[in-house]
């Protein structure tokens, strides 16, 4: 009885988290939190129901980035080539701690080569990209071989940004495409701390 | 072995609850089933993109109070100012048993203070509302400090309703807004008793 | 302290797979892998929202059955009678291994009369469709009292299929309609063995 009671709140604490977008963690990045997708490099497209664009240059599909995948491939946005970038624009400033980069779990894939492998994130402030005003928060490699959505803490700093870059600069195999399921960007308000 | 045979048992069953829709109950008031908003005070317009109105009216993001959140922060219907409701027609005319009041969970909202505090649950049979059909389910005040869904037991009764009014008197804060992120009835058709 | 850390293991391993499609198994049946479908028998319309048809006579609420359904009641394809099939073309030609069918789980069903019982599934190479060509490649029985989501094993085989027929013969006691929520396709693509 003590073990069924002890396994129950293991469990019951485990799927809070689960339920909790998975991590349990704020995102700054979530689309339904206001956070949108600025910039981003060309698109792969696949079909026509993908090819629309809307106003900025930004594909429609793009959205995608920053809202859950529920466990299915192709709930990504796909960008040509093996190297690239997106531009997002955050719900509000903030100090930002770590990124999370998922994509689709091996045991649903049916390819993983379209995944991103070593990447670079970039903050600023402010809607104008000048090149000076753009910090290096971290270099990480994405891992196959571990979970599909992997956090990677940020440099530490007081700096707030309310615009990411996620750029990557190699993928896993894939000459064609790097599919992007989703970024988010865990840290705290300012003015809130 | 036994131990761990026994702690499988656990995790599926908890599972299980989770994947059916979280509590693993009959929700009378839920979208896809037939349930529909029928009426609201004043929403609280935060973009173009919620500014359309549909039949009736009802705001067309009102329906996201009968639909699932999926742990993402702005999932849910805003309301104007700390008191308000909403009327939700059933699935069916049902016994009512008990309401959930769901609100974002508390690891990744931006902010809970827009959450619902003092609740009021109406119910009635058929379109027309009239003060004197009108019956007090319960009255109810939702925790921030609690599971992120708080089910509440209805007075009993064997009055059959097909109409529920939530209505909030007060909420966590917000001065400008109260967001309703799920609500639903649990309860049994009388016919099949 | 060990059995802690023992429960862990096992609840992380069953969330994983949860969060992982549910299965934790590639489907080359869902939509957003590229699989759609090409044909079925009558629709059961119930409402005007339903009611659109899109191109080669495939009903708009068709793709419901290659989509999750998130435990909710109603994120189903219904159609007419207790006799009926829909065909599925996968996302690739695969050796098939397994098919699952899903209904809504028992919990939080409204009525389960709907559920399809004595099924059939046939596969063929081509968009042809020619009797011959068609294999049986199982039939089965979807039982209420088991888990919501089914999976049975096809007869072993090295034929390739791109194009899935589920038929079923009888359904669990509603006169007027059976509902699909839906339909996975495991296997092995024969090109990557
Ligand atoms: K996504
Ligand atoms: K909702
Ligand atoms: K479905």
């Amino acid at each position: 009885d003590e073990i069924r009671a002890f396994a129950k709140e293991i469990v019951e604490k485990e799927i809070e988290k689960h339920a909790a977008d998975g991590l349990g963690r704020i995102d700054y990045a979530v689309a339904s939190g206001g956070a949108m997708v600025l910039k981003h490099s060309e698109p792969f497209i696949r079909s026509s129901k993908l090819s629309r664009w809307i106003a900025g240059n930004v594909h429609s599909g793009a959205v995608k980035i920053l809202q859950p995948s529920f466990g299915q491939p192709g709930e990504c946005f796909p960008l040509k080539g093996d190297t690239g970038f997106v531009d997002i624009k955050l719900r509000t400033a903030v100090i930002p701690e770590a990124i999370t980069l998922e994509h689709v779990s091996k045991s649903v894939a049916f390819d993983r080569s379209s995944a991103p492998k070593d990447c670079k994130v970039l903050g600023w402030l402010g809607s104008e990209e000048l090149t000076e005003k753009m910090n290096l928060l971290t270099e990480f490699t994405y891992d196959l071989e571990k979970s599909n959505a992997q956090t990677f803490n940020l440099v530490e700093s007081k700096t707030a940004v309310d615009t990411i870059r996620l750029e990557f600069m190699s993928n896993h195999g894939s000459p064609s495409h790097t599919c992007i399921y989703r970024v988010r960007v865990h840290g705290y308000e300012p003015n809130l701390a």
